[in-house]
């Protein structure tokens, strides 16, 4: 798993947290520690927290690839708007995240299955270069490296097997309002799995021979929506690694990519109940399974 | 089915229309048809096509109560934005729509079902009070009403066995952002089965038990979302209607229930599918079931 590592401020109708624990390979990681052995590739600075780096220990993370560099953490703050379907960033200090050049450990070289979180586009492939032959790499992005890095990020989603995005970073990168023609157009740039995310409406899969959607888990409270997409991708990915999954020619499974689907709904619900990682401090897989069943049940028909 | 029978001009970034066939009662029974025996009550004026009644007669629907009188059919003309999620309003013109005093036949007062479309509440109310007992009622309405008419609108409400409107409006008429609350909020106003339309996103089922969500049919191209609304309301309540269900205290049929909810977005897909009522010339029930399964194939896991 590879992204940023991050102080985050965040203030949301529910209150306010001046600073705590968040970025993408944080929440990715997180997520994904519940199914699979999880290892990181990000860059802290001398401020980052011993307790912050035990809650990873704590989830079994393998930290051998988390940089540490004199200088400060990357700090993030925004607020969201009262139903939190918008929010408006008010400081991004990108501190010694400005530098990250990712240096995978040996250890990591061999590894099956490639997660990049959002970073920019040649970051990822960089990384992508230091795997040996990963069965399985996908990843993220955003508006702002579709618009101004685009030849590079081209360049890099070559090699991906799936791409998860939300409906305005597919309809951007494709040129598509409509997402069945955006996923076609992003079949023909690589990726044979696209995974586009609607925030509280659910998600899309979309795979050559079919699509598959579920709708978003309806929470009482929303406390926090920081950090939903990438719990999304950290359940998606680390269910499909727990289970072994290829992405290659044909190989597909589609019922585990469909329940991947679902466990990345599911972690992404959990996300919003609490306050940055706050959830995933005591959630069990006991609890991500009721809620597994409680999509069945409110789905089927 | 009681409501509009209009005539509309539509714009949508796939064509123009100038003149055609419209209006909720329209709408509703057409896609009603599909599945049951369909008695409208509604006003048009000395404009109102042979053509048009004869495609009424054709689905079987009986307009015994479709009253005639001197003057002009209620117009609406409208364009849609490229994205087709917002329309503006270009014209309005109610003519004998602004006198309509709904009379039902004597044939239709002993019926079981009951659909009321989005018109004044209190001739919604007048429409009920004319049944003689019926076994299931409900019905639309819109944000006018729900500010302009509140009081009355709440009376009206206590009667209905479903309340069918979209997220803002149950927003609106609840106070609640949240939809679980704001469901909560209708089922203490009489309704205890209330459908939440969403749009391109699909729609919640909610009752005290529980509820269901379905996303919505991914078409490839939108030409004409008028009326998509009202077709759900029809495929929803003539499916219902169809299989003699009732919503009665512990005797709903929550399996049913779910079914008519698919039928219903089946029904708001096809809508969509050509200009106005267009669709539903050539439309079949295989095809209608047909649907129905891709919503099985492309939600289950």
């Amino acid at each position: 798993m590879v992204g940023s590592v991050a102080y985050d401020g965040v203030e949301t109708p529910h209150g306010r947290v001046e600073r705590m624990l968040g970025g993408s390979c944080t929440y990715i990681a997180l997520a994904a520690s519940f199914f699979t052995k999880v290892r990181i590739v990000a860059v802290v600075g001398d401020d980052f927290c011993d307790s912050d780096a035990e809650l990873f220990a704590s989830k079994g993370i393998d930290l051998a690839g988390l940089e540490r560099v004199p200088g400060k953490t990357f700090f993030w703050a925004g607020v969201y708007s009262a139903d939190m379907n918008d929010r408006t960033t008010l400081r991004t200090d990108l501190n010694v995240f400005a530098d990250f050049d990712p240096k995978l450990p040996a250890a990591y070289r061999s590894q099956p299955h490639l997660m990049l979180g959002n970073i920019q586009p040649a970051l990822q492939r960089s990384v992508r270069a230091q795997m040996e032959r990963p069965r399985l790499t996908g990843g993220d992005t955003m508006n702002y490296w579709i618009s101004s890095t685009r030849a590079e990020l081209l360049e890099t989603l070559k090699e991906w097997d799936f791409l998860l995005v939300n409906d305005s970073e597919a309809r951007q990168l494709s040129g598509c309002h409509n997402l069945r023609k955006a996923a076609r157009a992003v079949f023909d740039m690589g990726p044979r799995t696209v995974i586009i995310k609607r925030g509280e409406y659910g998600a899309i899969l979309f795979r050559p021979e079919g699509h598959f959607i579920v709708p978003g888990y309806l929470l009482e409270d929303v406390f926090d929506p920081t950090g939903a997409g990438d719990c999304f991708a950290g359940g998606f990915t680390g269910y499909l690694a727990g289970c072994g999954l290829d992405l290659g020619d044909g190989a597909a499974d589609l019922t585990e990519l469909r329940r991947a689907v679902i466990y990345g709904s599911v972690m992404g619900s959990f996300c919003c109940e609490r306050f940055g990682v706050d959830r995933f401090r005591t959630l069990t897989r006991a609890e991500i399974d009721a809620r597994y069943h409680e999509f069945q049940e409110f789905t089927s028909f």
